[in-house]
């Protein structure tokens, strides 16, 4: 076994291992990919200022999630398919979760069932729903996050159709020939896709924060909070629904301007170093969720790479977060960056 | 028989199939080539903002096009010289035009004549004009827009003196040898080139909608409406004609903001995607032509490519548009985008 | 012979044809070759706006170049040691020159001297002068192109030093070991560069125009024309003596508005299609000069491939003329161009 | 041997000499290494503008460092590791530097001490320290730099934590297994990294000038001359400690606007030839490091090369010094550039 010494070898080794009809269907973007692409690129905009010879005693990455304490401003992303991977993806992925007590939204396009994966001792499982307006699953699906204890209700909203994705389609590769079982997700009768109404009556429906995963407009940040959402995740789901040409990180001091302060911002979108993180936190961001590196880690070395990636980008966190001269994360602000972005 | 997946893949099966120099030719364009690049480029300075959980019944992305309803928002682009890459290519476009409600512009610089190309069936037959100052041949040209029940007038304004492309030239294939016969329009004694007094004469001759093909001034855009044609058709042609580095997509808003509300604005230029094409609309285009592709379609699978070229486009226009939180193209505006071009 | 149908295929055949080592002599440029590759790319910063369906009877692209009528706004660069390339480069290139009315900036650190080059009937040969602050060496000279009948006196003023040019260095390749003879400029004893002081000197010595080459700050512009020079040439000396990574084609509008309308504009720099001359043109640039084409042109096919070039041009100017919407050179101004370089 | 004709031949004959592993050291950078990229492209946003006909007698690029002649603005910083290449490595760019009259920075992390490399002849030694809070260890270093007569305290800043540096940590390379023994600097107890307080009681410790290395920050620069340093080292460590994409040459002008005038200004990161120091003097730098390039000298050529990358530097500087129309260094100021860094 070749020793994963950084994230960069841990994808050196991930492209190693897969079939190009594998990699192209996790690399996976909406048309020709541009904003996948932009999604690293817009990272060379914000640029650190690194601080010198402060006093620094003992550098602190931990955050609060929701009242629960967490290692890192890090979230594991929601990310369906796995099994054609590997035949226990969400079970190791969820058992990595727990070692490093980082969230991991739990999907339920997944091939195993909440009840799967659950167990006792687990603190870190976060629900992830894909819903429509059928508000009898709505109801069976929030008494399942209850009973299986999940503290956050993750609700995807950016994927109401099937998105234009040249590098899956033009493969012919349908990884649902690949995985475990097909979830009940795909084979339920579709509804109309969720909208704001049914979001007010599932906002009547469970005391759990409701976390929006997948909004880049200021206006509908705005909505959302109105509607009681208690978070915010701005993302462009990876590149992979829209080619917008438009990042999360672009988007995301806008968003936070405009919401009230007790509204926590998820951010994801080609974040892949502890430098990218700290500029995300800096530009306003409470939590980063990651999603290709943890498939990475998960093809490169099972459950021991998806730690291993967890536990490298809190390693990286720290050295970038001391080298901005800060001693734990909510000493970070704009004013430790120089916002390069043009801002329209 | 590979599948036509996608627009990508077409293009690919497209660049296989041809020679070298049918390639150059294809991609020829002024000079060295950057603007025809530029005009791929400049997409990625147009932000689309996805909108989410908007309660959508049905998209509809059907349109009014001079009183007759279109499927979509595209329009196929006149093409000359493409019998050199299929005997029938005139014909087997404008039955694909037909089948798929989308109109064509038949140029007479075709192989075939217009009465070839008629059938008293068709309904999405345009023509389109190399004009002089000649007003005999113009008054048969337009008796026989009249008698082949064409809808509108295209004309062509960009071409009065043979470009100079290196990628054309440097093969010294001409594609002239290649092509079923030569059009009448090549064997025609050159007069002076039209001129706008003389589409003053023309605008009173007939009550067909005039459209004007190869507009990037906003002057000109100005005098063409004063002239009382109907419709600008902003274009570089392609980046074929000048190495301006000027693209219609720059030029689109200025121009919109210039000329009467009635006047419908048609852009074309590097539109490859459904993403593309809702850039335009929301920056002021009213159509959206497409050329290349088609060639693409129809060297790739005859007829059935060509057909496909377009029903791909319709998918990725309803895909773009439902995921900007829209159910009709009339919904577009300049605030779902964020156009980071600079403007001068 | 493979056809010289363009610019393009004759710098193709130009690369094919010499050695590596040679090659990087004409490519010679400033430490690593950021401004040479500069020259080239800042035209995509400036726009063409086509015009249409204007009345243009007849093209006319002449000039008068101080007093003379001239085919077209280009001049030909000095250019000293090609023999290295041909043995009769300097007679070939002014043969060229007479046949295509161009005028032709004749170095004397040619191998030839400039009573071989002359002849009676020769009306389109410019001298132009290394000096230094030896007032007898530059009467002689200045009586020298009063006798060879030189219509101006171009001065160079921007290479006072040998500059560092890797791509010439690095191979160990001297020219002077190549060419026909060394011309007496290497021989002389180096004196005090050329500075104001001797220019004042020059300037009441002869009353032929005074051309300074290698101009490009705003402050030696306004010294020069108090000077009483009659033309600036704006140039980086093809990015070969210092990387400025500062071109032509930004100080050209400022040093046009700054020095008083009477006074010449040659700019030179990368310029290689006739796109490029028309911008250069609307910048305010009386004339244009080309170097490293004519080089290319004397590669590929001896006298006839100089000329060829030469006639590429002006038949490229034309159709870029004529597609900007005008009939002769003086129609050109700011209003045709879109001007997107950052002005400091 | 290969003749050493330029700073770019001899960094291809160092990359041609070295392994893969040993080259990605040298290479080493934070994370992916775009902050080590831009510390090369950031000179292309700074344009000199050359001047002409200037009467210049001599070029003199000699300054005084702290009340020593130095033959040129170049100083040598300090570099650990270098007994991986040369056995002598550090002995060797000792000499080097009291040949061609540079300061070097000898670094405590060396595998040779202070009194090693001194001899009583050396006038162009000084000392780079990385301290911590132990004031009795700081005495002693002090002492020692008096003792072998080092005319400043070059102190490290900016690397209180090992840096993520996936060139270096992927290959498993560990350049402390091939250096000629382990330095002191290794082998001591960790103490809390040097900071603000600990260097107040510094300063009051030595009459000796204090330069402090690796300060970004403004804010930083002006609390270390509150602090009484004597000279601000501006500096991202060549890329390798943060990937902060934030530059030397973006901050110099920032931090020179912010410092009293007698604050000497050292600045470091990218620069290998002429034009990029003559371009860091003109933002207001009194001094430019070199590091990279004297590693590349050492590789080619052991002594000899680092002599010829020294007298290259000096070389070029006075060919660009002079093409910018000065005789000597001071003369330049930001009025010789256009700066187009954009600048918040």
């Amino acid at each position: 076994m070749t020793q994963l010494r950084t994230l960069r070898e841990i994808e050196r080794i991930f492209r190693k291992k897969l079939k190009k009809k594998q990699l192209l269907w996790v690399d996976g973007s909406a048309e020709h990919g541009f904003t996948t692409k932009k999604n690293r690129d817009i990272f060379r905009k914000v640029l650190l200022i690194p601080r010198v010879l402060k006093e620094i005693k003992k550098i602190n990455i931990e955050k609060d999630f929701f009242g629960q304490k967490i290692s890192s401003p890090i979230l594991i992303c929601p990310m369906g398919g796995l099994t054609q991977f590997n035949k226990k993806a969400e079970i190791l992925i969820s058992k990595s979760s727990e070692i490093t007590e980082t969230p991991y939204f739990f999907p339920d396009n997944s091939a195993y069932s909440l009840r799967e994966i659950y167990n006792k001792k687990k603190k870190f499982l976060q629900c992830y729903l894909h819903l429509d307006t059928d508000l009898d699953f709505i109801k069976m699906r929030l008494e399942q996050a209850d009973k299986y204890n999940c503290r956050t209700i993750g609700i995807n909203v950016d994927s109401p159709i099937r998105p234009i994705s040249y590098n899956k389609m033009d493969t012919g590769y349908d990884s649902r020939n690949y995985v475990l079982r097909l979830p009940g997700y795909y084979k339920r009768r579709k509804l109309d896709p969720l909208n704001w109404k049914t979001l007010e009556k599932i906002r009547k429906l469970t005391t759990k924060p409701i976390i929006l995963k997948g909004i880049l407009s200021v206006e509908d940040a705005l909505i959302a909070t109105k509607t009681g959402v208690n978070s915010i995740w701005i993302s462009n789901h990876g590149g992979r629904v829209l080619e917008s040409d438009l990042t999360s990180i672009e988007q995301l001091p806008k968003i936070k301007r405009g919401v009230k302060k007790n509204i926590k911002i998820i951010v994801d979108g080609g974040i892949r170093t502890g430098s990218d993180v700290i500029k995300c936190l800096s530009l306003g961001a409470d939590y980063i969720a990651i999603g290709r590196p943890i498939i990475q880690g998960l093809v490169a070395d099972s459950q021991l790479g998806v730690t291993k990636v967890l536990h490298l980008f809190m390693d990286e966190i720290k050295v970038a977060l001391r080298l901005c001269g800060f001693q734990k994360i909510s000493d970070l602000s704009s004013s430790n960056i120089i916002n390069n972005i043009n801002e329209k």
